[in-house]
């Protein structure tokens, strides 16, 4: 009697399941936990965006006569369902923990949210939505003394611009006026600004809290911009590209900072860290100026992207990894961090990279985020990984 | 013959004239200009939103599937007209020179242009276009040395929440560290927030420009949040209003600026302006609290708004008007401005509150802002003229 009852019971729950994959494979949809909250990045006084605790995100918005509205986020688009007074609604299917840039279509229109707080990334101001991680402690404002993050505007000669950059100085830097600060140059990433780290990144939170847990040493966060189009010669056009980042922050950048901060100006207190396109130009410009860099951060990038074949160390980067032995002495850290759902051709490609460090014996440290993807979750929990290890 | 000719050449402009007017009555609108530019407030990379030279806005986006899109601007709803591709153009009458919050409106719904650089304004972060203003120049970036603005989080236990301000420091600040400076308190209006001056107002650039051309002294400007909600009382609601704003500023962001920056912290170097809502809160505060500030500013309000009729000066704000020979020699600097084309109630509002002083003797000074209404135009203004004045 009482082994029947228990197969019944395990015939129920598999009746149970095969009903449930049936009806998500009929609608397409599984049901949804109507657990919604207004989301830490809708506007003050928006009800929507809302995230649920499966990470859902639900979008509204009044438009009488469209045709057909949609949340576009993660790379898919969401039909949304219109109610009778014109509003429609819908959700996505459940995100990454983190942070996801994301938009509405409204006929055929790519528009942002009028709900969200908008941030600079995919080449575009536009709407953004935090999906509140686990960890999420870490970059929290906390009840820790707080640094403060200055725009610093400067002129740049080799791009013949004005320039911004924003400059995290620790919590303690107005008190012990005379102390000097070890630098990390801290890079945002391909479509992103100098606003990503400062926002977005919550670089700014992630120190306060590491320093006032004695976690990392108080240091200054040059964010700048990685975008740098040398100014064009009389009579012919732009050169843009990738080399003249490196002018602006050894030529223009690193004296205009030393000058105006209170900084520890020699290379064993100054470290350069960047996400994919900016941890590409870190490598690029650290190792060539290793003079001026003993701590380098490459996030979720490498300097052979987006190739994925074997490195040759006799001919990568015209050979600067041939003497591993001086490398190692002379860097004090070399640091590499993705995400765990990287898309392709990241983890290949970042492999690759690390592959030819094991094969050379170039000294190392490696850390992989646990469910994220090339997104700022990966990011901040990359710098706070690193930062720990800086100026020690 | 020759008056003949004369009399024929103003028949023909008589005519040219009635013509011009007939097409224009018929079609609703006057030939455009076409010499638009692309707006310094467009996203970077995009080519519209455009301005040209009689100050039309021109937006344009692409919604294929869309019965009607509109540009809503100064009050007004323009529409668009769709291309073979689905992309809809068009443009508004001239508005005023000046800075201009802006939305497009998608077959009912009102979302943010995408081409736009978004601002916080009328109670949301969406579009603005800045129209150049013929006196551009005193408030645009130029070659000179640049202060910082910083982000400043600090505690706020009479609302029981974290707080954000900026606060510019002049270029000299890092250079001379041991010097003090004057601190001016700097408010924005109703529906705006501590991003509305550092952003739309330009306040680093006006005082940046002021200080190079040594037409005012370098000081400090805190601009910080003017809503500030009473935390409640355990069992009771929230009890959101003006005064909680006034014991923010006096028990706490004062302290926190004092203790935090090198500041001149008696009231003869200590001022407090502010624009519409700001304005009235400044006049409210300062007055009570004549022990702390010398310097008072009001750009666009004052503190019988929104009443336009005559100012008892007996009982007015509890009569603290009665006494003007005694307020005439603590206040070092009593300055009133605004636009020429401020909508009702602000011209006989203001009016008002000038009559009584007028009527009692009270000192101050008044500026008009023309041909701009209550926008930040006429604010960048009152900046610049009221600036020079302090602290001297």
């Amino acid at each position: 009697m009482h082994k029947i009852i228990v197969i019944m019971k395990k015939n129920l729950i598999a009746l149970f399941t095969v009903t449930l994959f049936v009806s998500r494979a009929c609608f397409g949809q599984t049901p949804v936990v109507e657990d919604f909250k207004t989301s830490t990045t809708a506007q003050p006084g928006k009800q929507y965006p809302q995230v649920n605790s499966e990470g859902r995100v639900r979008v509204s918005i009044a438009a009488p006569q469209a045709n057909l509205v949609q949340l576009d986020i993660g790379g898919k688009k969401y039909d949304l369902k219109k109610d009778t007074s014109g509003v429609w609604t819908g959700e996505s299917a459940a995100q990454d923990e983190g942070f996801h840039y994301y938009q509405l279509n409204i006929d055929g229109a790519s528009v942002p949210d009028p709900g969200s707080l908008y941030f600079y990334g995919a080449g575009r101001w536009g709407s953004g939505i935090e999906v509140p991680a686990h960890d999420k402690d870490f970059y929290e404002l906390k009840n820790v003394p707080h640094g403060q993050t200055r725009e610093k505007i400067y002129w740049s000669a080799t791009t013949n611009a004005w320039r911004r950059c924003f400059v995290y100085t620790p919590a303690e830097y107005e008190k012990n006026i005379k102390k000097k600060y070890p630098v990390l140059y801290l890079q945002h990433g391909s479509g992103e600004n100098e606003t990503g780290w400062p926002v977005q990144g919550k670089a700014n939170f992630i120190l306060d809290n590491l320093i006032a847990a004695n976690a990392a040493v108080p240091m200054i966060i040059v964010m700048d911009n990685g975008y740098a189009t040398k100014a064009a010669e009389p009579g012919k056009p732009n050169t843009p590209g990738f080399s003249a980042f490196e002018t602006v922050l050894i030529n223009e950048i690193i004296p205009m900072i030393d000058s105006s901060f209170r900084t520890l100006s020699d290379r064993e207190h100054r470290g350069m860290a960047g996400l994919s396109m900016g941890a590409n130009q870190t490598i690029q410009i650290t190792m060539k100026n290793l003079d001026k860099f003993a701590y380098i951060g490459a996030f979720s990038g490498t300097s052979n992207y987006p190739k994925t074949d074997a490195i040759d160390p006799a001919t990568f980067m015209n050979g600067i990894f041939k003497d591993v032995p001086a490398l190692n002495k002379k860097i004090k850290l070399f640091w590499l961090g993705r995400g765990t759902k990287e898309p392709v051709p990241f983890p290949a490609s970042i492999g690759a990279f690390k592959t030819m460090m094991d094969q050379t014996g170039f000294k190392y440290t490696y850390y992989e985020s646990p469910g994220t993807a090339h997104e700022w979750l990966t990011w901040r929990r990359c710098l706070y990984q690193f930062a720990p290890l800086l100026f020690k």
